[in-house]
């Protein structure tokens, strides 16, 4: 199966620690690599990680508060630095726009490769990437601004060849595709082998969701519902449910019910407030409402 | 001798490295803190440093390549959500202050502090701060956009009593102020007992300059005549004295004609090209034309 990885470069919240970076990570799905999120510090995180900075091709930005984009005018001109040439696309909400002129104005003059902002809906889930491998989505998210997570899905592959069968039958390998696209074949005395006897079923395909800013929505599960791997923020534990609500913010136990009502199959907790030394309560809190529940960490790779 | 010292943030050049942050350090002077640049990473580098956030009641910027300032918009961030209400003053050149503006409407509404923007000159020497400890000046530099470096100067102290003195004339201790403002002392049978006698000589007036970045100017030396510690630029080692000149940078062996020319107590070299592992090479050539000369590097404390 082709790999399908999360890199967490920083899972903090607002506030700076020794222990955490701002919000940033790497998806990686069939050779492709996306941002998502790129707080203060992204590029310092990208150098320690094992992510190429010439293999982003895109990045996704969830909200205009700092602690999710004040990395990205330093990421451009480092890009530039090294030399890219590819095109660069970024989405988020609309007001990162003009934001974007500006920095590249001022700071990135001269730059050998486009910057192509996509404005995304923040307010409706919509499909705002699509390429042969997969789609992106928006996925509205309730923030004190505008905001939306992501989602990742992976589209259907072709099914698995049988070896077996192909030489059983002598099938000539010039049939290969054809069979992999839905085709059966004919042995020269007239045997009919469908499709399925001939292949094994591809892998379904997979699907992560990136939520974070939101307060607690009991509708959210219904945009991530099945999806495999979801990060959803996870700011505060239980006792600090009414300042979570306050700060359009949520508790680990929040974050646990939308996986659990989402039947995902794991959830990943990031985006902890500077007040945790270690986070094993939110991770404790969140695992009696839904068991398969993991800590984000910086350098933490995840598959989906 | 009240502290007068150097806390080294990020020494490092445009390109970010494992090893070195971008440009920043905080001049420390007689309990007050300057910081001067402001690269990405600033507030995790001051986290690290046993300089206050709260602390830091101005900011210097040379000029407006990010590694001098992408660290900013994040750190006025932090001083709002750490609850600042001291005025936050930012000096740098004028294409600063819409850029501020711009930054502080779109993610720093609600400040509970002001932040004030004073523009300075880049092409002339001149005082851009004074206070009744120190002055400020800023250092016309040859970079490929306007920008200067900073000249801090202690004021002179007051001369030390000498306590010998007071006890052996049993001379009230009203009278201290008016001796340390130099005035003498009569004894009560008429005997006057001058100033000089009566006091010690305060240490010199100390003085720091930050000289980043610049091409080798051949007359810099005058302005930083004296210093006791020269901050400068040292990008490059000799063999890349073009490039240096290129990119309006300067070699270590530059920085240190300066230092010799400019008769400084110590030279510190500082905004190393990504390129280095280590900065021996460069600190060897430097000192080969200064021999007074040290290599910056992230966690440094240097007094002046």
């Amino acid at each position: 199966m082709e790999p399908f990885k999360i890199h967490i470069l920083g899972c903090g919240s607002a506030l700076p620690t020794l222990k955490h970076y701002a919000s940033a990570q790497v998806v990686e799905l069939r050779g492709k690599f996306f941002m998502v999120d790129c707080g203060e510090g992204t590029q310092m995180q990208l150098r320690r990680s094992h992510v190429g900075f010439t293999k982003i091709q895109a990045i996704f930005i969830s909200h205009l508060h700092g602690d999710h984009c004040f990395g990205l005018p330093g990421l451009i001109s480092t890009f530039g630095m090294l030399g890219r040439t590819a095109p660069l696309h970024v989405y988020g909400p609309a007001a990162l726009g003009p934001m974007l002129d500006a920095v590249l104005r001022q700071f990135c003059t001269g730059l050998e490769f486009t910057v192509e902002f996509h404005a995304v809906a923040t307010t409706r889930q919509q499909v705002v990437y699509d390429d042969r491998s997969l789609t992106v989505e928006s996925v509205p998210l309730r923030h004190r601004i505008a905001c939306c997570g992501y989602l990742f899905r992976e589209k259907p592959t072709l099914p698995h060849i049988r070896r077996d069968m192909i030489d059983c039958f002598e099938i000539p390998l010039s049939q290969i595709n054809n069979i992999k696209n839905g085709a059966g074949w004919t042995t020269p005395d007239g045997l009919f082998i469908p499709h399925d006897r001939l292949t094994l079923p591809a892998a379904p395909p997979r699907a992560y969701a990136y939520c974070s800013d939101t307060r607690y929505m009991p509708t959210l599960h219904e945009a991530v519902e099945g999806v495999n791997l979801l990060y959803h923020e996870s700011t505060y534990d239980a006792a600090h449910a009414d300042r979570a609500r306050l700060y359009h913010h949520s508790t680990s136990v929040q974050a646990a019910t939308v996986a659990r009502d989402a039947h995902v199959g794991r959830l990943l907790l990031g985006h902890f407030s500077a007040r945790y030394d270690d986070e094993t309560l939110l991770l404790r809190e969140a695992q009696a409402v839904f068991p398969n529940t993991l800590l984000a960490n910086e350098g933490l790779v995840v598959s989906v």
